[in-house]
């Protein structure tokens, strides 16, 4: 019954620097995120690309936990770069340098077999990208689609597009705000669910997840109380992983698994921020996932009793 | 059963102008949203001062709801005035134009049955007033404290008197941030959690509730997903009014009660902000209340089952 889930985004070498601590090209980009917190529920197929530089080690860190790299090209040159930096405010990233490298040239090529893929995640590249992603996957059961605030402002049409082609849109809560050009959430993400896709999922990192959606209305989830952030950078990728990896695993798409689908990716991204890098999901273990799922219905839990 | 509740607190006039629309002295001040909001569960008793230039119909709003005004004081003067604006972003108030006016010298002076009142609210007024009014109550069952970022910078040792004393700390996010020096809500929580408090309740606007709590962990509380935001004034006021009332209301203080609280602080809260000053208030029913505390168990269900 498991699915298989397919993702295309980046994936690069990552220099951070947070109040806790510093780390030197390390495993990053969202494919390595998505890709580590999906396998926790089923297997993953990556279509990305790196440079001749690409450590060998990280690739074993992928395919140790059943992702399959054969969609993964390899050009000369080097791999994408991206460095950043948390100050005193965890929940905002200041980017100190991308650099794009290979990344530049890239066209998604589907391996054959990874065109029967059922479950879909457009990672946040340009959606012209995406566009060509959706050309080559042959009869999708859900694609949800991600991007940033650099393809709102540039590539808005083209972006636009593949919303109305995509199943469940998924963007942080400026994103939004920024497409939609108002400051009510609300009212920003029915305007996107107007567009068609089935829902929308709003990233809001403290304050949790938000789902409108045409079938079930809003459902709210909360972040876990997380105290031991050392850093943030992958969560909402993570988020993406925990969602798509749930729903693929189950092979199902309806309204009370996006539920819950919603919470394993919220239980998954709170491990991400725990430590730098990849390397809280390379030791996360099921049983710690369960019992951190386990935890979010005690968050929101209320006695029904109407007085 | 019912118990009534004692709030101390501003009462005044507004001037306020939203993308909405604008209104011009209409009632105001903490106490006035609290009350109304109460009112729809228990007595209210009312501590605070108007000027001499008090609108009689205004006190009529009030007591046509059970609104015991015996501790409001009237002084020679102008009544306590704010005038604020909202913008594009309806989560930002911006304060155009403060006068004290009678409010710079008011000190609280209980009526002598006022003083066995068991559900105590310190709304947001000079921390040293705070303890003027726990100095005249005799044997409170729960005090709930509320201030602002002015007091916190301003007057920080008496306010951390009146939080070591209170049963219950509200605050919104910011205000949380500012007093515990840290971003993380979690922990600037557990720091004010520590100075002694029964617990710690967070209002996040938009992103709803939080609360942590000596007995009963962490618990988040959604948001009504409102789009019909015409007038954010007194959300939190109302929100307290709605917490406390339903715990007077039931003479109640224990953790599952305190859960619910949060939900129809939020319900009320909500909608406040439908209409300008308190009119939505005015015409709340309590058949409205339910259904929407009702509709705030759909917002956050998901089901209990763990793959």
């Amino acid at each position: 019954m498991s699915q298989p889930v397919l993702v295309v985004g980046s994936l690069g070498l990552d220099t951070l620097k947070t109040p806790f601590g510093e780390a030197a090209d390390v495993l990053g980009g969202t494919t390595s995120y998505f890709s580590l917190a999906a396998s926790m529920y089923t297997r993953v197929r990556v279509v990305a690309v790196v440079g001749s530089d690409f450590p060998p080690e990280y690739r074993t860190v992928l395919e140790s936990r059943d992702v399959d790299l054969r969609g993964l090209q390899v050009m000369e040159g080097r791999t994408f770069r991206w460095s950043g930096q948390y100050r005193f405010d965890m929940n905002v990233a200041e980017t100190l340098d991308t650099q794009l490298n290979v990344f530049a040239d890239f066209h998604p090529a589907l391996p054959e077999d990874y065109r029967q893929s059922e479950f879909v995640f457009l990672a946040n590249i340009h959606p012209a990208l995406q566009l060509e992603v959706l050309e080559q996957v042959q009869k999708p059961k859900l694609v949800v689609m991600d991007s940033m605030n650099f393809w709102i402002e540039g590539a808005r049409d083209q972006l636009t597009d593949v919303m109305r082609r995509a199943d469940i849109v998924l963007l942080n809560d400026g994103e939004v705000r920024q497409y939609a050009g108002t400051p009510n959430l609300i009212s920003g993400s029915r305007q996107i669910l107007d567009l068609g896709p089935r829902a929308v999922v709003v990233k809001k990192g403290e304050h949790g997840a938000l789902l409108l959606s045409q079938e079930d209305g809003v459902f709210v989830a909360p972040a876990y109380p997380q105290e031991d952030v050392r850093d943030p950078t992958g969560a909402g990728d993570s988020f993406a992983g925990g969602f798509i990896g749930y729903l693929a695993s189950r092979d199902d798409t309806a309204p009370d698994s996006i539920r819950r689908a919603i919470i394993h990716g919220s239980a998954i991204a709170s491990f991400t921020v725990e430590d730098f890098s990849v390397r809280r999901l390379e030791r996360l273990t099921t049983d710690e996932v369960l019992e951190r799922y386990t935890a979010f219905r005690n968050l929101t839990r209320f006695v029904d009793e109407v007085p």
